[in-house]
């Protein structure tokens, strides 16, 4: 198959942020693209060659995008998988596949995953109904402190909770959710493994992830994880381990804890492009979007190490901020040596809304690390007034 | 002036590859774009918010399409520059302006710019007409060999030939031009400087071109070029003088003769992103086209050291081919560790025209060299049948 500059068409679920950036490379392959997004205001609504507003969720909306299309990937794993599996079963290939996002999309059916497939993972427990979580604290098969997660379409931050205390249940959806143990970790480490069809794999090098205590969002992504040998060995194993068990196509990225004592437990995995993988736009010599392109149309995968060292700093909403956004101070970061702005074009911005990203690349990686606390001190997201 | 997410309207006068790769960076900043270009297959037209078919040499579109934006640029020097002027007199910012565009333009002005900056080139004579070469000849005011020159619009080596015999002059186009003498040289070079309104510059290394033989194309731009120290720093300062004489705002790329005797002769130069940059995308830290964008909107400029070694080749339409593209054997590149296609997406090929090109990046340049060496005789630009 020749997708260059030919009229073959890759359909992408998902019109944010994400999708945004793999429409660079699908334009630097002159790769055909039609994206569906339910908002008019998407990101990738310029750079796609088509764009149609719709229901990501919905069945009908979902099968007639996959209808127009001869290849169909996802930037947002919260799409309606029925109609992905009949478009399967009437001969389209989708990747990553309907079975793989099934196994994703419900956080209880991913974390029964790891323990049918023996990936190591914290211990949880699942609950169909949020209400189950108080009998089984009066029971005592449950007690605090925890960590809630709601078994559905958790995204920048939300979905999650640290449950201390009774008061801290309050305001918890009544839906599906696990109750995790709270494992006290070190650090939180992810790797992006690219798997094509034929079962061909490249793993990306182990990250370090540094979280922001209250938004439960990733402040700092920094490549390589400054962690000893024997647990990046440890990680990569075990993130082939789990690349192996999905059989995705495409790109897999797996979140960890290396706990106290060295263990890795898996934490959850994003069958896409991923957050912590942005860095790679700068660092790498593959970026994460040109590999997943390269997977999931049978492309030799390029070669994943980095060219120096990378920190990436997200931009999300400061508090106390909604409406027309505004980005203070980015003159100031863009004054400092390899810091690279990534501004996603959302028009508004909201308390820890995810708006941009910076990456700071540096041959010496304590010099990009303090390099990224100034940028995080700096820069500003806040709105017009 | 906050550029980002806001309403301002950056406008290109130019829809063709180099524009398309600065979209790339237009849309990482989320600046607002407008395009203009007279074909409606031009690669520009997705990624810009808005595009315009106008005729780039016509002075009511170039005037009206001017009124439409808050800041005009070029990717193609080809324009009606009357109609940059006006608008400049009625306040809308130009960069580059109209004077360093005159001055560019025609290439007889061009040449007669240096001589009058002290500026070192080629000796040349300058003809008002084709048939005047021809007078010079019999007077012997003029020998052979020469380089005959068109005064207006060359591109992908169209404009310039090598003048040995009375034959070679037949069906060389009525119109101004120079001959200029034939140097010996060791090697042709490449500096790209960028200033910003203020004057403040930044230089990227210098590079080497590799030309090929026939097509008067560059094959190869090889970065940093593998000359002595004392060659790049006379390259370099020779670049800056250029900068200054003609204070651009945005890019300029300089081409340089290096001769036998280590001498450096200006050769040409072009206001704007330019092929012998295009590595940077890949091996810099900061690009031309991002660089281009902070010089005119008066940003920091960036860093413009490298990463990594960097060669280019470019792709161009192999000969006896014409008609729908198609890039034969561009997966066995792609398999070849650092090796980075961008296809332009122009659908029609022809001989030597520019289709795409790849860039080669390795920590080693011989290395890189060896394997562009390869790609180039592997990928081959040909038609469907």
């Amino acid at each position: 198959m020749n997708y260059f500059s030919s009229d073959f068409k890759l359909g992408i679920l998902g019109g944010g942020q994400l999708g945004k950036m793999l429409l660079y490379d699908t334009r630097r392959f002159d790769i055909q693209t039609v994206v569906m997004d339910p908002s008019a205001e998407a990101p990738c609504k310029i750079a796609c060659n088509e764009f149609i507003q719709g229901d990501l969720m919905d069945f009908d909306a979902v099968y007639q995008f996959g209808k127009k299309v001869d290849l169909l990937t996802i930037e947002i794993e919260n799409v309606n998988v029925d109609a992905l599996e009949k478009l399967e079963d009437e001969g389209l290939p989708v990747y990553p596949s309907s079975a793989t996002l099934r196994r994703i999309q419900n956080k209880a059916v991913q974390k029964l995953f790891y323990t049918d497939n023996n990936i190591p993972t914290a211990p949880f427990t699942r609950f169909a109904y949020a209400a189950e979580i108080e009998t089984a604290l009066k029971n005592e098969s449950l007690s605090f402190p925890f960590v809630w997660k709601s078994a559905r379409f958790g995204y920048d931050g939300q979905g999650v909770k640290i449950i201390k205390t009774w008061s801290d249940l309050e305001g918890i959806p009544a839906q599906e959710c696990i109750a995790e143990e709270m494992i006290p970790f070190k650090n939180e480490l992810a790797v992006i493994v690219a798997r094509d069809v034929k079962g061909n794999v490249a793993t990306y090098p182990v990250v370090e992830m540094e979280f922001h205590p209250e938004a439960n969002q990733v402040e700092y992504v920094i490549c390589p994880a400054r962690i000893d040998k024997e647990v990046v060995k440890k990680a990569q194993l075990i993130a082939l381990k789990v690349s192996k068990a999905y059989e995705h196509v495409g790109l897999l990225a797996v979140e960890m804890f290396q706990t106290k004592d060295d263990k890795i437990l898996v934490n959850e995995v994003a069958p896409r492009p991923h957050n912590s993988g942005h860095y790679s736009i700068e660092a790498s010599y593959t970026n994460q979007f040109e590999q997943h392109l390269r997977a999931i149309l049978g492309l030799p995968l390029g070669k994943t190490d980095s060219t120096v060292a990378g920190v990436m700093v997200n931009l999300v909403g400061e508090e106390g901020y909604e409406g027309q956004v505004k980005y203070e101070r980015i003159e100031e970061i863009m004054a400092m040596e390899g810091v690279n702005p990534h501004i996603y074009g959302k028009k508004i911005t909201r308390p820890f809304r995810k708006m941009g990203h910076v990456t700071i690349v540096d041959e010496n990686m304590d010099a990009a690390r303090k390099k990224a606390a100034i940028v995080k001190r700096t820069i500003k997201v806040i709105s017009e007034k």
